[in-house]
């Protein structure tokens, strides 16, 4: 699949990121000289952050091209990305080209956060609001505006380079979300220039109260729950009135005079001008995905997007012996020595058993049955460091698979294929409505005997039946 | 300490919640007879979550009685909280009547989320505005609005209490995050009520993209990163003019009619009705925990305030052997199985080691000047389960403290004191620059040796230097 990026800045960077990490090829088209490091300097963020939503691999890279000829970028393209600044007669021209030199079967999407279709429509182009947000290729949200069958057809290809598509009933300026962003925008500007707050105490005010909120469940969600049983009639009742009273600036526009520039410019400086842009993207980064990864284990919002994306991530294929994990290294498992702290390889490991037994018929299914295993002991042996970033790859070796009994042998190889650690796990098989123990189910017991025999034969693992600090037995 | 809690609904039970679980008794006030009924529901969500933001145990839990005489309720308290119903009559009558009766140095303030504090005291009262957000146990923010000696004392225990006092500048109608939240309420009701969207879609709007920006960095923080390198002024520049776009409905109010009601009621019955409220609340209480978990892995927002008050509570004392953890156990930490996961085991396991590490002057000055322990085997013998809420307390028996070597001996106990698991774990100690073994600096050399030499005169354990899966010998 190829994506044809036109206009590399900060979201056309983050939309090229966002199609190669999932495996498409992505040409870029910019005139600006300086479009191939710009976009380069997003394509490392992303790296960085992007594979660590996910417990298991995205596809191989795509390729990067930059072109300067429009026709190239968009020649076989399966969608069509325009990001060019915010005028109109730019958006037309472009768009018009594009729908000449498009394939019929290409998606033409728009950046644009303030332009309804219509208007990128009127001089004939063939285009559809795609409208995301910064960064593109962690935030999961685009808003699709225009052709109905265009924009179904559309989010089919977001949702499987992990993206949450939001089709919008009827065109709007601004969309939905940007609606709401310029009301706080306009609000805030309004607390500022008045003297009642500086830039840092608005941060505040949002994220150590309702930003919380608003990460996990919106605006109606939260409100409901406000509501208590009584429910969302209740909450309405209590707080409606409050529409009536002087709560915001809402019908006036503060003057965007240079000293509310330099006012607001000079509070951001004395906020955060101790860290480069760099500095706070990645900041920014390191707790979106470790946010987004505690919604993930709860199944909530963006963390239930990304979950649904990993489902659909295939397995890799079984070598000598079956290949139980396959991922790259959050920074969230990485410490103060900077490297992998020594508890991540405890749960790439366990995640490692969790797919054996899926691998045997001991699957989610299976143990809502009232049936699973329980470890018993563990021993990890660490033979390497392992940085953020890098690949995890982890194959597993039947020791024992009798009875109640499973022992593995799990090794940790690093991106070379190296070991960075081994893990000797010992399992019982136990009923969950006793937490006593009791022999597999027959499918289940087949399965794991049969890898049993077959791993039989293989050579036993280097260093398994050992005490801690056992020295290795000479030859 | 005492706190009194004036009116026991769902701000009142938060703050109720808050106090209690930091220490403090509390004495509840609240002529509803079902009072005690709510207020304990409250405490069960909190309970389940507010300590599971820790590495540490808070203090123990503080006395929570209930009185229908306000005077007794006021007795002796150092803080006085107001939550009752949004009508300023009865707000002069309570705080008025609380003046009198509150001993001088108390703090009253009024959880009101409209009133002006010079509303408040139009009759007189003495009170500052001390508006939370919910849930209160977990959210960090508190606007302090009134005298600035009182906010400034407030603040003090607010932040003794894990929470984060924000003081307004100046008094405006609905302090400053209300402000904010009002605009947002009511552009929503526009587009619910002109078919733009559905409530539903007006939440994802926010949870998928800038509720996860908003949660870490807030308004203008965010909006310096889309302004790149050029700054504040270059993002202004860009998107001030869109303030004269008709990007919202600001000049005008929508009709709060039956027929909106009935609108944005069922569209949030078809989006969240299959959940009931505690649901909801439970998932709301886990999603929060988990994201300012993460925030608290990078120090930022939310997570900086639980780091911060996590190293004002004191390390547990040591009995024969030194304690290492002493914590409860968070529902993230729990898996498929209904209990605690294996690896996790082995966090508590290494967070202790961490400790011990500490105690011996291994600390992360220590650290940061190059040296440091790597762990290179870990032996987990899992005896036990350990179910979410529940206490973990871990003691450490040195068994090696010779040289580059350090092997200890973690007992990880349940609330009952029984062993749940145990975890042998041998270090070296390396340089951090070479990533080479090498001794340690004398002083952590001599402290090692000095817990070493007391250890020897314990028992040893019952189950070291034991490989996977051995027999325990007979007797």
């Amino acid at each position: 699949m190829k994506a044809a990026i036109i206009g590399g800045g900060v979201i056309g960077g983050g939309w090229a990121a966002r199609f190669l990490l999932n495996g498409w090829d992505v040409a870029v088209y910019d005139p600006d000289p300086e479009a191939s490091r710009k976009i380069n300097e997003v394509l490392a963020n992303a790296r960085r952050s992007l594979p660590a939503l996910y417990d298991r691999c995205l596809p191989e890279e795509g390729t990067l091209t930059f072109t300067e000829d429009l026709g190239e970028a968009a020649a076989d393209a399966h969608w069509i990305q325009e990001s060019v600044p915010e005028r109109l007669d730019l958006k037309h021209n472009v768009l018009g080209s594009l729908s000449e030199l498009a394939p019929e079967t290409a998606v033409i999407g728009s950046s644009t956060s303030g332009f309804k279709p219509s208007e990128l429509s009127e001089k004939g182009a063939r285009a559809i609001v795609a409208h995301p947000f910064n960064p593109v290729y962690l935030l999961p949200l685009v808003e699709l505006v225009g052709d109905g069958v265009e924009t179904d057809r559309a989010a089919g290809i977001l949702r499987s380079i992990g993206m949450c598509p939001l089709i919008v009933r009827k065109e709007i300026d601004a969309h939905i979300a940007d609606r709401l962003l310029e009301a706080v925008w306009r609000e805030s500007l309004w607390l500022v220039r008045d003297g009642i707050a500086t830039t840092e105490e608005i941060d505040e005010a949002i994220r150590m109260g309702f930003g919380l909120r608003w990460a996990q469940m919106g605006l109606f969600e939260t409100y409901r729950i406000a509501g208590g049983e009584a429910g969302m009639k209740h909450f309405m009742a209590q707080f409606g009135p409050a529409l009536q009273w002087p709560w915001t600036k809402l019908t006036d526009v503060p003057d965007f005079t240079g000293d509310l520039v330099d006012l607001i410019a000079g509070q951001s400086d004395a906020q955060s001008g101790h860290l480069s842009i760099r500095d706070l993207e990645r900041l920014r980064d390191d707790n979106l995905v470790g946010m987004m990864r505690a919604l993930k284990k709860n199944g909530s919002g963006a963390g239930d997007i990304v979950s649904r994306h990993e489902q659909a991530l295939p397995h890799r294929e079984a070598e000598d012996l079956p290949v139980t994990g396959d991922r790259r290294i959050p920074q969230s498992w990485t410490d103060y020595n900077g490297h992998m702290n020594e508890a991540p390889y405890l749960e790439a490991g366990a995640a490692a058993t969790d797919r054996f037994m899926e691998m045997i018929g001991a699957d989610a299914d299976y143990i809502a049955s009232g049936k699973s295993y329980f470890t018993v002991e563990n021993h990890l042996r660490y033979l390497d460091e392992l940085k953020a970033g890098e690949r995890l790859t982890i194959t597993t070796q039947v020791l024992e698979g009798e009875g109640k009994k499973m022992k593995l042998f799990h090794v940790l190889a690093n991106g070379d294929g190296a070991p960075a650690a081994t893990m000797e796990t010992l399992l019982l098989h136990v009923d969950l409505t006793t937490r006593a123990s009791c022999p597999p189910a027959s499918a289940v017991a087949e399965k794991l005997a049969a890898y049993a025999l077959a791993h039989r034969h293989l050579p036993p693992p280097d260093c398994a039946g050992r005490f801690v600090g056992q020295k290795r037995s000479p030859g």
